[in-house]
């Protein structure tokens, strides 16, 4: 047999019975706010669900000793897949959004941490709903640090984990009793920096239920937000300040908060991605800044840099919230953006796109391809934190590189299809992609997803799982070399 | 010393006699017309020309026999360079295009093949000048051929010649006695094409004149005509069935007719890379005819054809002749286009962009990386003609990848600066970049490069000898590394 079948099955219904328990939380919002359409809709979700994966649990025997790596890509993908069609549902139930493909898609950007929305007006939505939308960012956002640190090596995708594979530091990346170890300090990190959001928001003048909703998109670098203007429905600058530090935390590589906690800042300090990601963000913020200011299109270089560096990390971190329209800035500043949109985050973060480890692995790469015109013979290796990177790493990392552009062009390709301009085109599949949210043009920050046909929302919803799961996860179980290991 | 400059200052010498006799036929055109101001503006550049050119070669002592790779990386890009701003003069002289960086434009558009323009209004132009402009496409061309099959490999950049590399036919690659038998069979294999295109057309209707000029931008894979509408000018189904037949022909691996040549076509029609070549191409042809065809861009089927097939290679081969506006074609059919500009043709051969060799081993690439995950101890080589591909062939060939897609988004942020659209600014990098001619919208095939500043066009014209020589060539002389030997 190809697949761990009953295995398989066995953990859908934990999985299942798993998502029923996380829906908990968004239908006691609803019952708060005596929302009967949104409790009805979780309450006709929930119970079936709960029925359902409890008799799966009880009734499949499966041995979980043989669990192979074929298996494990295929129980990641699922718990991806089946969150965002099973969390669709209350969406559908309570007619909010009644097209079932609109709701996956909703619920995939959701889970995937994207942010991008097919709703035209989110602020007609019940709280309980609106909730639960953002919720699922926070699930996601934690799932992907549990899976990129703990379960990714374990499938032979290490590129994300360059930086640390190699030191001496805490080894989160095997699958042995450590895991559960590993996956506790995670958890208190990420609840840490939920909690110190949510009071910092709140100080600053924020309901509760508000400052839950947007923590939860910037810790989770999702960027779903309540109100159809996103954060600049607020106009505070604090606001801007709290959530955009929250967001540039978010994608730092978790692992180092694990050092900074032990005391160990200059590890902390000295890493060569948190270093590069930094510097980009910068640079980044400074061009955008004096585009802006020059350009006439900020009355004064203290505006301009108050939305360049909210607008960098929100995009940068591919969270998604807006602070202003950008799609209206300069097309220099629109480019710098469109090019944040490919590099993303750092690695082991909840940030999307390729990840800064992998950009600077091929800048160096191509610094060694320089020197190797002028000197053929040499053999140079390439270092990052100062330990040399194995052949096999670099190989999967240039194989990232050349799968996320073939992606991106073929994904371009299907959805120019619906012939909108090109602009509007590419620039939704490298969101839906990078895990950012909002596009440029016809699906930028004040606009929406709502545009295309059933099948490309389907295909965007697709392109979303593949970016988060680091593309090779959902690829793979296209492939006829999968299901016929023989081959 | 970092460079043998005796002998990069004497070639530079002989270069320049070179480009003068060169311009001597242009000469004659305008003789034969009668265009005063093109006779004077040749004769006023030639002669000072010759004479700076033979002082050069007189009075500089050179030692050939010194010549090391740095020397082959300025001496190969002093050719292009030299060539660019010298062919520029008589454009300057003449007063048709007054200032000179859009002159240097111009001509380096020619000599590396990619024409585009930056005139408004190409007929205006006098004969002789016409003719120059697009002589230096068929210079150029035959320039390309030698520099890709003879000096490339000399210089370490083999990736081109991936295919060719450990095959036991000839081998053209070593800069040995053999190099003048290798480029004496290239020669004539380029000038029997020419001839045979210019008799073809003129049997078709064409005046000689108009023949050469469009011949020339065929077989060099350049696309100046002397029309301001290009071949749409001449509205006939078989002038556009020949030049497309040539620009496939030109956008073929010169090498291959070797074997043709001795009859070898068992060896020809099984090498990998024109097939892949010329299935991208039907594949292209036959997705855009479907696209034009249902969405009642064309009105039949036959008409959707015509124009698929001829703007599909004239793209592909990186030519930019326009049979028809593709501008105006459905958003599908121009991102098809848009990912033809980056293929390229094929190696070895006078057409631009990444090349199907590339491609195709990047694609294997994937391919790998996808049964590596899998297999995780698999050893899996990647084979082309059925010979396994040295490792430092792959890295080089995923060098130029990573370096190529750098530069396009560099180049497009550079550009970004006037403040065009984005599809503008980034059809107008890939177009230059990949040696193509004509972008979209306000560079579209109707259009010119007349609408940017002296500074961008200085830069795309940068872009083009920097896509023409291969990325390493140009991007080289940048770095300290080549100017600090020891570093």
């Amino acid at each position: 047999m190809v697949l761990n079948y009953r295995a398989i099955v066995k953990l859908s219904g934990i999985i299942i019975d798993l998502l029923a328990g996380l829906m908990l939380p968004s239908l006691l919002v609803s019952v708060i706010y005596e929302e009967e359409e949104a409790i009805s809709s979780f309450i006709y979700t929930i119970l079936p669900m709960f029925v359902i994966g409890s008799i799966i649990i009880i009734t499949v025997k499966a041995d979980f000793n043989h669990l192979r790596i074929r298996d494990g890509f295929v129980i990641v993908a699922l718990c991806w897949i089946l969150g965002s069609f099973l969390g669709a549902i209350p969406f559908v139930l309570s007619g909010y959004i009644p097209n079932f493909i609109d709701a996956f898609f909703e619920t995939a950007s959701g889970f995937t941490t994207t942010g991008s929305t097919i709703l035209t007006d989110i602020e007609i939505l019940p709280k309980g709903l609106l909730f639960w939308r953002s919720f699922t960012h926070w699930i996601g956002g934690m799932g992907i640090i549990v899976f990129a640190i703990a379960l990714l090596p374990m499938l032979g995708i290490s590129g994300q984990r360059i930086a640390k594979a190699e030191t001496t530091g805490p080894t989160f990346g095997k699958l042995t009793p450590k895991l559960t170890e590993s996956a506790k300090i995670l958890y208190t990190i990420y609840i840490g920096l939920t909690i110190l959001e949510v009071v910092l928001l709140m100080l600053g003048g924020m309901d509760l239920y508000d400052s839950l909703i947007h923590t939860f998109g910037s810790v989770g670098t999702g960027g779903f937000s309540n109100y159809n203007a996103s954060i600049a429905h607020f106009n505070s600058l604090y606001i801007e300040v709290v959530i955009m530090v929250f967001m540039i935390l978010a994608g730092t590589n978790f692992t180092l908060y694990y050092y900074a906690l032990r005391g160990h800042w200059r590890e902390f300090f000295s890493d060569s991605e948190l270093r590069c990601y930094l510097l980009i963000l910068s640079g980044a913020t400074l061009l955008i800044a004096l585009n802006l200011w020059l350009s006439g299109t900020s009355d004064s270089i203290g505006q301009s840099l108050r939305f360049s560096a909210f607008q960098s990390a929100s995009i940068m971190t591919t969270t998604g919230f807006g602070s202003t329209d950008f799609d209206l800035w300069p097309t220099f500043s629109k480019m710098t953006l469109f090019i944040l949109m490919f590099i993303g985050g750092s690695s082991s973060s909840t940030a999307g796109g390729m990840k800064v480890i992998r950009i600077l692995l091929l800048f160096k790469l191509i610094k060694r391809g320089i020197a190797v015109r002028l000197h053929p013979r040499a053999v140079i290796s390439i270092k990052i934190n100062e330990k040399p990177i194995p052949a096999d790493t670099i190989s999967a990392v240039a194989n990232f590189f050349f799968l996320y552009v073939g992606i991106f062009f073929i994904g371009t390709l299907l959805l120019s299809l619906e012939n909108y301009d090109l602009e509007t085109t590419a620039s939704a599949v490298a969101a839906c992609l990078s895990n950012i949210g909002p596009g440029f043009n016809l699906v930028g920050p004040v606009l929406n997803f709502s545009l295309f046909s059933d099948a490309s929302t389907f295909m965007l919803a697709i392109l979303m799982l593949i970016g988060r799961l680091e593309l090779f996860t959902i690829i793979l179980l296209f492939t006829r070399q999968f299901w016929n290991p023989d081959k």
